[in-house]
């Protein structure tokens, strides 16, 4: 049932489209509001902080174009899924715009943040706005053929996985006050944060495009293997990446006590806990980093994570396997989901 | 059509039921996340700080009392408008999370706010959490038997005031740095802020009650037109409201500089308007609130502002009466409409 489109051109005949209804969604005709839509078109990488038109980065578009792919790969045209696809869009850079206030982070993508360019109160307010019209954009579906009763049941994945995603932040947020963080208790986190929204991404996909249940829960599931394989390559990368590939200096995560599954791993370690605990609760520098790599290694951390990751990444392909039987070896989720893992950045 | 039950009887029967129906919504069984939940509870008057179960201040509950009255004035049951009604309360107290921090306010109902107890990262993300179970509040209205054509047409009002309330939080952001506001954009803002979610209220319990296009039409009119004067209410009270009534310090609204109604109608006034810009440009205390209050008699702030009231109060009656008919002078919802606008706090 796939059409056999490889991930590259699939991108490319999409997204200028997604990005157009992205457009369309937010979107005020009046000019008292102008800022606020500004603000989410400056997050979103189509202008500049004098909201002068350009081109920024805009980030990968992942959620959206799974969600795309997910309807083509059940038959479906993923016109009719564009609305929808525009909808996780928008909910996840709510989520951004917001994590980074939560985070007080500076930059996003190489640029000030909202909140560093506007203030925390108006930030806060276009997450709040592009919260709403994620649900503005999921309700045009019904202008693109989708019924009233499969909209309901978008609605409804898509509101439990809004709820998901705030008790995934909640969980995030805590962390940061606690010594130590269960490596189960991570995994709920990532669950919750990252997981649930490349799940529902697909299996709302597949909504439209017709699947049936059974079909629509093994992408569901596919989707959680992905996201969690996702945030776990994350993980690994912001430790052992290169910092002339993913753009972030050596140490990063580290430096910044970032409870990441090695890390937490390692913390949770019978021998090398206590003295990896002691390091990061005193003051680091980049001279504290070969200890902590030391530590990490006799931990085994990263053997442990890229065992997860492994892990993850075959369960995911099972479901997709499950899902679109053979033709999921030349499906473009095939495609994407080798891509995110074998990623460098 | 109105069951002719006064406004005392019919809160006295729903809105226990209201509550159970909010507490069912803002539930987890996961302890990981009692916390997030507990937050919620804690805004909502139904627990301390420490979470422990009590009974504090929690609101009046007039949007969902609008709700379900719209519903029964139709000739509704209210109990099929009761997810709805939930949906709107708890969408209006994520909207109070939200301000309470972009104002810097740090208490409420004589109570310290969610982020002076839990930090701002926490208390934006409960926020976010209520957000989205409003929605999940709305959608439950299926397992009162509501259609999914009506579920539809009640999420797209829904949505659109959320996208509403956060245009009106923008502008009214934006006031704060601006030394003159037209009235007429300060009524645009309050209509974003204020109006539009009553008017919401009425309309999605009357659409819930089976209602024809033009009684539901004319319900959101009467909403509009209530939440104006209730704003505008709001605003002389908080200049001439009796302290000992309203519980706010004398001069509370003149001294925090709030751009009001009275207030914003004297700064554009021709020989006023300078004078008084003049004095909330410099240090104010209590010795400075006879003057002020001398400026605003003299450009009539009261006066205009409780035409306005009037008005406002006047059209929405109007509007009830296009909706109800005969029905309108026994409505709860007009005992409810006098009620809020006698008030003296």
């Amino acid at each position: 049932m796939s059409e056999g489109n490889d991930f590259d051109s699939f991108g490319q005949q999409w997204l200028p489209l997604l990005e157009d209804e992205m457009r369309a969604v937010l979107t005020s005709q009046e000019s008292a509001v102008a800022e606020h839509y500004g603000m989410m078109h400056y997050h979103l990488g189509w202008v500049d902080e004098s909201l002068q038109a350009g081109e920024f980065g805009s980030g990968k578009r992942i959620r959206p174009l799974l969600c795309l792919m997910a309807c083509a790969s059940v038959g479906g045209d993923p016109a009719t899924a564009l609305s929808a696809a525009a909808a996780v869009e928008i909910l996840h850079n709510f989520s951004l715009i917001h994590d980074d206030i939560e985070d007080g982070d500076e930059t996003r993508r190489h640029r000030p943040t909202v909140w560093t360019l506007w203030g925390v109160p108006q930030a806060i307010n276009a997450g709040d706005g592009m919260f709403a019209l994620s649900f503005a954009a999921l309700l045009r579906s019904k202008q693109r053929g989708v019924g009233d009763r499969s909209l309901v049941a978008m609605l409804e994945r898509f509101t439990a996985c809004c709820t998901a995603l705030t008790e995934g932040q909640h969980l995030d947020i805590g962390f940061e006050d606690r010594e130590k963080v269960a490596v189960a208790d991570y995994l709920r986190m990532i669950e919750g944060k990252t997981a649930v929204l490349l799940a529902t991404a697909l299996s709302i996909g597949a909504l439209i495009g017709g699947a049936d249940q059974r079909t629509d829960e093994a992408l569901y599931g596919f989707g959680q293997h992905l996201g969690l394989a996702f945030q776990i390559q994350d993980d690994i990368l912001g430790i052992w990446g290169d910092p002339t590939v993913t753009g972030k200096a050596a140490g990063n995560d580290i430096l910044r006590r970032k409870k990441s599954l090695p890390l937490l791993y390692a913390l949770n370690h019978p021998t090398v806990g206590d003295p990896l605990a002691d390091m990061l609760a005193s003051s680091l520098g980049d001279e504290d980093l070969p200890a902590i790599h030391h530590l990490l290694d006799v931990a085994g951390a990263k053997a442990f994570a890229e065992e997860q990751l492994y892990n993850h990444h075959q369960s995911g392909l099972a479901g997709l396997k499950e899902a679109l039987g053979t033709d999921a070896l030349t499906s473009p989720l095939r495609s994407l989901a080798d891509g995110l893992l074998l990623r460098q950045a």
